[in-house]
């Protein structure tokens, strides 16, 4: 890693950083395990204080005593638009135009179903599909699976290291799908920009959000998306798999169909009828019934995102993660460490990754040294810094941890050395 | 109602059937509300006593204190597979080929995906498929998105009051989609004859479990069904909304393509490879993220099930299905109540349905009245009977509320009038 030379930093200025932090009591709503350093809140959030008790709630009183009435009385039926509307405040969209439902790759089959309908009735001639070749392989999957099963003649085209947005985004193209935050390098789309740049073109922009709610300030009406859709359990604190969200703009809902017109989107459910009709507005977007366990739990994660100010969390997050690369230079100047995370603030989501050549077993040495990050293909440790619960000393003591393992030589040892699989 | 003549049935009677049943000691794994018979478990099971215990651990332990390593060390990643094995065994399927996950509507859009896309390479110009009208209206509205949004010729024809399935069975038809169970009527296919049917007619047959799946002995592969899907927030009591199952028979899982190819059905989900590859076996059939603690809560009411002697089960089942007609005919000659319920055995599932001109306000004034069923359209009183929580004095007493309500014209007060919705 090319070392800058910042100002020489201390533990002691970390820890009166902390002191003067404006979020610093939020990290008190979360469970935390002692020893344990939690670099991965952009995987899996940690569990809310008041999770457990909403779950007992839903199961106890709501499952166990009110039972089949529950649907009514405690407004299970109601739970993806009450919490969508929620999670729509979040992203900057509208209320009423976002559910919480299902999970981000069946959202993005949604999304993109509707956004080829669209356009098969406005341009019809347009038939690519582009995406990212290092967006979130499930994206891109998903986009295979429709366009195979379809056989209408689509095509998936990716932006890669030869290509640019630019370069592919001819008069051919139906819908760009990309991610706002690459999964993997922390690298963030200029979102008002791109979404310009895709209708410029006269195509129709769908953005997963999977690593941008709850991490920084978005706002996808103003932006001019078409659609968003993302997941709840990462920067959200959701629990782990709880649904995720679809987003839809105002201008589409009218007329927007999607391929997977299950009975909750239908107009009208219990009148039990044999066609289906779409329900107006954003639930013609649900499909089957949810997980109301997990699905209520998760509205305890969107709430504690919601009170806290989003500007205060972007502004914390870039000071950490600006804190993180800061002190691997100061620190860690001799050890093959590549930093693949745009520098630039604008292009910086919230998370920190490092190449280094035996990355596997550098973080499961860091691991087992109570400094909890990821590996991701290839060579990759990725650190989430998550402003709500984490602190400036905390990213002084995991660098600290990172230094130990590297000149110490810890990860040499054979137990890490082992390649299982790590989610 | 045409009255039969049954023996005259006395409570005591009741009791006594009551003290002999092997199946009694189930009732005390779930918590039941005091004071209410509740017959609606056809809709939503109970809570098992032990869910609340597990949704904690998940909860507190795995979540909150293992966090993001409980994808492996805590088996998260495997869950849908090793609870899909056990729902497999419920249904007669082979080990393997069974998984939990998502809702019966997406499993619904997988299985008709790929028993078309088979079709589409072997018998190319089979262009319908077969449903039922008085089908659960998602399994209709599901096909009929998928062939809208498909576009290739694909035309839905349903069985109905004027058609057979032999009627409408021609060289044309791909696939037939039943439901073993009627969710109104109660009505149960013969699965094995049926499956003969279809395939003896060059079709494939996906049969949807929803109500039969833990009230009655299913045996899929014995039958030669060719996909099979459900839930399990009803017979097998896993709580509300939790994740439906998909079935695949052995003959179709190595080419099986099914179109919602999300990366829980890659191959190698964390090698994050650009292109998708199928998963061997079942696993192609999973898509995204799963709600984590409805799935593993549910786990809970699939071992309950699978503690149970299913013979055992049916045959309480048919016996108490048969005391609530006998009762009703016996005590309650004078009203205008319709059985909507096949009386042979062979043709009935787990619930019965009488058909009451004012059904909805009597079902309003039964749940005042502590019988919880539920009302269906049209005019349908419909009263799930789930032998492992109901004895023989629950279906008495019941119908003595019943009588009562009909008896004292207490359904005409003017509370159980309003018509809001009813789930």
């Amino acid at each position: 890693m090319t070392t800058t030379t910042p100002d020489l930093i201390t533990r002691d200025a970390c820890v009166a950083a902390d002191q003067s932090d404006p979020l610093a009591s939020f990290r008190d709503r979360f469970r935390l395990p002692d020893g344990v350093i939690y670099l991965d809140g952009n995987s899996l959030g940690p569990l809310p204080k008041q999770a457990l008790e909403r779950a007992r709630q839903v199961i106890e009183s709501e499952w166990g005593r009110d039972l089949i009435t529950s649907w009514n009385t405690n407004g299970w039926f109601d739970l993806p638009v009450r919490i969508g509307t929620k999670i729509s405040r979040l992203i900057g969209g509208q209320a009423g135009a976002c559910v919480a439902t299902d999970t981000t790759s069946i959202n993005v089959f949604k999304a993109l179903g509707a956004a080829l309908a669209v356009q098969a009735e406005d341009q019809p001639g347009r038939k690519v599909v582009i995406s990212e070749r290092d967006n979130f392989p499930t994206d891109l999957y998903m986009t295979e699976g429709m366009v195979e099963f379809l056989d209408h003649g689509y095509e998936l085209k990716l932006v890669d290291d030869d290509s640019t947005l630019d370069d592919l985004l001819g008069d051919d193209v139906a819908v760009v799908l990309f991610t706002h935050v690459n999964y993997r390098t922390g690298r963030l789309w200029d979102l008002v920009g791109v979404t310009q740049q895709i209708h410029a073109a006269g195509a129709l922009a769908i953005w997963d959000l999977c690593h941008s709610v709850g991490a920084l300030e978005v706002a996808v009406s103003e932006a001019g998306a078409d659609f968003a859709i993302g997941c709840t359990y990462k920067y959200l604190n959701g629990g782990p798999g709880s649904p995720a969200f679809i987003w839809v703009a105002d201008r589409h809902l009218a007329r927007a169909r999607q391929p997977l017109s299950g009975w909750w989107g239908h107009a009208k459910p219990f009148d039990m009828a044999v066609s289906y009709a779409p329900a107006d507005g954003i639930r013609r977007f649900l499909c089957g019934t949810q997980p109301i366990t997990s699905l209520a739990m998760m509205e305890v994660g969107v709430d504690i995102a919601l009170s806290a100010d989003m500007a205060l969390v972007r502004e914390k997050s870039l000071a950490l993660t600006s804190l993180f690369i800061g002190l691997v230079e100061q620190r860690l100047p001799d050890h093959p460490l590549t930093l693949i995370t745009p520098r630039s603030h604008e292009e910086r989501g919230s998370h920190v990754s490092l190449r280094h050549p035996d990355g596997f077993a550098v973080m499961k040495a860091l691991i087992a040294n109570g400094v909890l990050g990821d590996y991701r293909e290839p060579e990759v440790l990725r650190f989430g810094i998550t402003p709500l619960y984490l602190g400036y000393a905390d990213v002084w003591d995991a660098v600290e941890t990172l230094r130990r393992v590297l000149d110490e030589n810890l990860w040499m040892a054979p137990e890490f050395q082992l390649r299982e699989a790590v989610t």
